[in-house]
């Protein structure tokens, strides 16, 4: 199972790709969609980042994606920015017909480092050790590939708990 | 020249068409673009009114279009939520080719009732007055048709300075 992990922002979105082998997760790909200010007014910036994520979608063909959920608590501003790249990080994958997860910060952080209050070296050190040699495009794109991580953890805890169920019920 | 004006929101995503000629308008179609919490998880959502809005552009082929600028301060979480609606708003017409203006609400007041701090009712009110015999499908399809008629006023206006500069170059 491959999937897509994406740090959503209007200037850097984040996107890392993980192939998944029961408890195996191997690197594909990351990197980084850029949208700069001066390419022009917000509409064309989000077309930017639509056009470029669902080429990366396209290019890899994911089986599942996560999103990040986080939000600025102090600036309106930055949160309605941040929701308008959001609104795109969700639609592009659910246009492709995947289901996207949706993680906290600090969900992602507990499944990757073991706690919710991790500083960003710990996080690269971790990601480094699940995939040994992988080159990072960047932190936005290292928060992406933390973010598949924990979603490929969190499917593998449900299909593990489904299963026993079935066993049980069998 | 026609123009799209749109109310953005997650739950009820107002749309507005109008002609304008000269000083003329007059009212083409307006809409709301609904999805629902029962119909899935955000990220079908968001590809839910992305489809209903392309399908609004692709029907009624405006030549430019608008969207309403606002955030709410005190909740970052409803902030977000618009934001990620918004950038659908402003996606689907700039992927038509179109410009999106953006205008703040007390902006499009301004131009409506001729106060920045009017009442829905008098927004409600002057639409009427604007294109007789309308009929209104809710409160966000009245946004959006305020948001078109301010589009077009300040499209005229400056198409007026664009005229007038160029008589005193000539």
């Amino acid at each position: 199972m491959r999937v897509l992990g994406i740090d959503p922002g209007l200037r850097n979105l984040g996107w890392g790709v993980i192939d998944v082998q029961g408890a195996r997760i191997t690197h594909v790909a990351n990197g980084i969609c850029h949208s700069d200010g001066k390419e022009g007014d917000l509409a064309f910036r989000l077309v930017s980042l639509h056009t470029q994520l669902t080429e990366v979608v396209r290019l890899y063909a994911p089986d599942a994606a996560a999103v990040e959920h986080t939000f600025v608590n102090k600036d309106a501003v930055a949160t309605l920015k941040l929701g308008q790249a959001r609104g795109i990080a969700l639609l592009v994958p659910a246009q492709a017909g995947l289901t996207v997860g949706e993680y906290a910060p600090n969900a992602v952080k507990k499944t990757i480092v073991g706690v919710g209050h991790a500083a960003k070296a710990q996080i690269d050190h971790m990601i480094r050790i699940h995939l040994p040699g992988v080159q990072i495009a960047g932190p936005d794109a290292a928060d992406a590939l933390a973010i598949a991580i924990c979603h490929a953890h969190h499917m593998q805890s449900a299909g593990r708990l489904q299963a026993a169920v079935a066993r049980a019920q069998a």
